[in-house]
């Protein structure tokens, strides 16, 4: 048996031994334990804390007795008078080894710690994002060895941290010689190491220790909003999340009137470019300010949307994508300079990642759906639907993975319904209607109360009751028909009919009043006919997407249905299969998976291998394209009666009891402002 | 012995036997013939043009027979009908092999074919540019394998040219689609490969065969001029040259006030570097349409710049090459869009390429001047002088190669000359003095015949004698020396010592009047003291800059001097070493190089292998720093006087025969503008 010291790393177990005097950091970077370093051992940083344990420790054999580490010296004092070192903590660097010993690597001491996604998941990332900062010692200018500074920088890299290849654009080259003096030969640099290539690019200098950090923005790019994650590039953290709607909307509420907008007007595609960066910028610069940072500290910026908007960001014609065969202009991840599309509110050198689409109409958005919940992973078979103007639709299992769109418009968003509003306080978001008296109760955003509940109209005074989100409209509708005031066409029955006066005529047809705050000069919020006619074709659409993945699959049925996108997070799930929304599955067998598009941008940034990862995926990815396959029509028009009866919802029927119901009188007329499709 | 036809290609002599019905391309290529081709073999570019020979070659082993080659087909008629085929001539992937044959690739169907530099040398650049053109058809997209267009045109280049890795920035991306089916699926590609790395950037894209060519500028930015060469990437050929004003000059005349104007004035480097790039825009602007091309065929651009210009051309504050150590921010060669230098004249896409730096005061231009003349492949002992501003200073052989630069300032170039003019139609650039009469003789640019010649008052009359250029005051001081005017100190005789009533007084000095029509309202051209003292500080540097390389070198002679530069071309050997400009050598030894640095920027924009020998190179040029040799100063006060006597002058005087003259009447004072240096 050896005569030096036992370290026994914990959490990770590493064990080794080490002649008496070696720093805590050189054994664990022998051993490949997982401790930071910014500063490379010099006793600046701090990065390298742990957490030395003394006693007897029969687990791991060993008896640490005091002394088992060299003296607290000079360094660790001088910091802790600066900044604070928790009781218990050393520096890595400077704590040397001279006796067996148990050290613990705190979380924040970890490269690659893990970061819990969102609370209402247990999946973690691991950080290994693609831009770190790397403090180093740069050798002094000779006269008579004339290198350049960059090129003594890249040798210091080289040295100091195995970084080779390293370059940097012209902006930072043009810092870089007053940085190197002010910092005295010793700087702090940013470097990005793209995923697929063996260099590095320097996005940014700082003199001396940069103890700023240095941040990057995963950016879901949605055709009706933009929504941004400010994160800590070294701990994974969200500093700040921020939303903007999306500027372009002016040019067309959906995304067929955009392409649209841009074959009508010359020039329409570089207008709403130049619209969707212009708020970009917008965006990074309130979240940044948000977060009390300089939005220069920004390096990285990760995007994910669908075709059209991944067009039009890259300031691409999307004309292609709106008619056969729907020829993406490239389908493959990109990765370039953020001023390429003249985002100048993040770093001058920030780089960018967009995810690769899957095909023309199933966007990088679906491809960070694919990252975030891995249906090519699952065990059983995973219905994935990320809910939003379009629908991008995924199905599968560890065989293969299919995946579509749908055009489910933007009635899900509340768009198009005659109260609908977006989700923000005031918007009722739950709805209950009592089978027996026909009333409702309802909650809106804001208020944890329901409306007949004591402090309701005092908690919603400020807010108001505005109208109804998309949430809302779906329980609405679903509602309507347990409380048997809808027939299972979606027809809406008269007040003689359901016996409830809340049901008034509104031309032709009927409307149910929700909440009528009229007298006193508020809205009165109601479901009108059209409101159900928009929210049937979104819902066929959706349906008759996912049937199309399951005949393409050979299946009747799923094991199990994720919801996603920020709308997937708050829909019912009981009456989104009352709805016929989704394939019926026990109601246990639904999940949400919040905005798992908007995660998977996360993962993008703070993961570069997940960059590899879902570049590999994509390629096994079998496309399905909705808009050519007779059978989607097919579906369409079928999936347009509520409920849709299949098995699976007998079982669920149980349940709910859906009452029988007919209002058919002849005389109704499609109100909902968009034409119903149907089949010629 | 093989059935199959023997295929003998001239001039390369490569021989083998292929299967009767092979295209004489695909035969070609087989055997490593250098044959062109652009579309790939499908007989609409002509760039694969042959001639057949007929008849008995006994040198070859061949008979070739009438019908060795299949018959002239529909596609050669259809070419011939539309643009015309020379007689003889077939094309190569249509002409199929059918017997023995002898094929003749003439030198404009050659892909690496040999561009004569300049009439002066034999020596050839072999064409090989790092952005190519190629025509490739393109799979149409398929909705059922949605890849995008960009993946569809990256296979066809693999597949079809055999190019991975090929990329495309954003700009190019976004016009991919429209190009695609406006060429019906068939494009050309201006594809960039860079030498240190396997992948490609696709430049530009054309719909179907793009016939007009591609080109690139070679740029040679001096402190005073900036010299452009406009040329054709197929060809090699130098289709335009045009040269301008650096506007720098306005910021200081020489580098050194150019560095103080950036040291005493915030934000001065970034104003001369927005002046530069300007003028670089203006000058493309200029050459293209001078040359009739359209402005965006430019697709690569070459740099070659000293060191200060090199910083300022990058947008680098050149305070650091003011002062010891003098510290580039960079050395290596950089390669970059030329976008990022603001160059908006030439297309979007465009790369910019800059030679690698020696040193701090030894830039590119040497780098380039370097990679032109070879020294480092000499067997004998070479000095290589690049005349400007600064002179750049080679001296080497295949042992090794030294480097130095040395304010020789603007002297020599005209400027700081009391008659001074930059080298242009009018101005004085040979002259003689006649010893016994003491009166000059002298030719001016633009006209071919003597001042005493009949025919010369008309033929200058529209230019007219309006000053000295350079070379002009580079003879005009030795000849004031042989013709016995002058001293060896540089001091000019009165009227009464000389003998001649052209010395006037000029204060307390005297000038020599070489041409005066001031009374008919022309200027009176005269070399005054200071003028001589100017000469003497510019030569001195010059000079002891030699000295110095020579004596790192440990030798006392050089066996040849090439005079680089466009000052360099214009020079008389005979002059400049009676002036004792450079080293003594047998007058036979003395070569032009003309502008050797213009010409190291069209070799490295020709040949992209180039570019790596350069680099390698300058990593073994040894780097000598005049500024803090204090022998320099030595060897620069000691070459003050006209002549330097060396053994080797003692050959030359034999021929030159210089008086013994003194007029030493301690009254001078110098008159030069700049103080002349002495050591303390």
């Amino acid at each position: 048996m050896s005569q030096d010291p036992l370290v026994v790393f914990t959490p990770s177990g590493k064990r080794g031994y080490f002649p008496k005097g070696t720093p805590v950091l050189t054994a664990a970077r022998q051993l490949g334990v997982d401790l930071d370093s910014v500063c490379g051992g010099r006793g600046i940083c701090s990065k390298c804390q742990i957490t030395p344990s003394y006693g007897e420790f029969p687990k791991h054999g060993v008896t640490a007795i005091e002394g088992a580490l060299s003296e607290w010296n000079a360094v660790e004092q001088r910091y802790d008078d600066k900044r604070g070192l928790a009781k218990g903590r050393r520096l890595g660097c400077q704590a040397k080894i001279e006796n067996d010993i148990v050290i613990d690597v705190p979380a924040e001491s970890q490269v690659h710690k893990q970061v819990i996604r969102k609370a209402a998941s247990e999946r973690a990332i691991e950080m290994n994002p693609a831009t770190k900062l790397y403090f180093v010692e740069v050798a002094e200018p000779d006269m008579h060895e004339p290198s350049g500074d960059l090129e003594r920088l890249g040798e210091a890299l080289k040295s100091q941290w195995g970084l080779g290849n390293v370059t940097a654009d012209l902006r930072v080259i043009g810092k870089l010689q007053p940085t190197l003096r002010k910092g005295k030969w010793q700087v702090t640099a940013a470097i990005f190491q793209d995923h697929k290539e063996d260099t590095g690019q320097i996005i940014e200098l700082w003199p001396g220790l940069h103890e700023d950090g240095i941040f990057g923005l995963a950016i879901d790019l949605g055709s009706t909003t933009i929504a941004a994650h400010l994160t800590d590039l070294r701990s994974g953290e969200v500093v700040a999340s921020s939303g903007l709607m999306n500027p372009q909307i002016r040019f067309g509420e959906d995304l067929m009137s955009r392409v649209s907008y841009a074959m009508m007007n010359p020039g329409g595609d570089l207008e709403m470019t130049a619209a969707v960066r212009e708020a970009m910028n917008t965006l990074i610069t309130e979240i940044a300010s948000e977060a009390g940072i300089a939005s220069a500290l920004i390096v990285e910026i990760v995007f994910v949307c669908n075709p059209v908007m991944h067009h039009l960001l890259l300031g691409i014609d999307p004309v292609e994508l709106g008619q056969a065969p729907f020829a993406l202009a490239t389908s493959e991840a990109l990765s370039f300079a953020a001023r390429d599309l003249e985002l100048s509110a993040v770093n001058g050198s920030a780089r960018s990642y967009i995810l690769p689409c899957i095909a023309g109409h199933v966007g990088a958005d679906a491809a960070a759906v694919a990252l975030s919940e891995e249906p090519g992973q699952s065990e059983d078979l995973v219905l994935v639907v990320d809910v939003g103007t379009n629908a991008e639709i995924l199905l599968g299992d560890q065989t293969r993975v299919l995946a579509c769109s749908s055009p489910t418009g933007p009635a899900f968003e509340g768009a198009q319904i005659s109260s609908g509003q977006r989700a923000a306080p005031g918007a009722i978001e739950k709805i209950e209607i009592d089978p027996a008296s026909k009333d409702p109760r309802f909650r809106v955003i804001g208020c944890d109360l329901w409306s007949d509940e004591l402090g309701f109209d005092a908690a919603t005074a400020s807010s108001g009751i505005t109208g109804i989100c998309g949430s809302g409209i779906i329980e609405a509708v679903a509602e309507l028909r347990m409380a048997g005031l809808m027939d299972d066409s979606g027809l809406l029955g008269s007040a003689e009919a359901t016996g409830t006066p809340r049901m008034i005529p509104d031309g032709r047809t009927h409307s149910y009043v929700v909440h009528d705050a009229s007298a006193t000069g508020g809205p009165m919020i109601s479901v009108t006919q059209g409101d159900i006619r928009a929210i049937q074709l979104a819902k066929s659409a959706l349906y008759a997407g996912a049937r199309l993945l399951m005949d393409e699959m050979g299946v009747d049925k799923v094991d199990r249905v994720v919801l996603a996108g920020a709308f997937g997070a708050h829909i019912s799930s009981k009456h989104a299969m009352v709805l016929g929304m989704i394939p019926d599955v026990p109601l246990n067998k639904v999940f949400s998976a919040g905005n798992a598009a908007g995660t998977g941008a996360r993962i993008a940034l703070c993961n570069k291998q997940a960059r590899a990862d879902i570049e590999r995926i994509v390629r096994q990815i079998v496309k399905v394209e909705t808009a050519i396959e007779p059978k989607f029509q097919e579906h369409f028009v079928a999936a347009n009666a509520i409920p849709h009866k299949t098995d699976a919802f007998e079982e669920l029927s149980k349940v709910v009891s859906l009452p029988a119901v007919s209002f058919n009188t002849g005389s109704e007329s499609s109100k909902g402002g968009r034409r119903r499709r149907r089949r010629d």
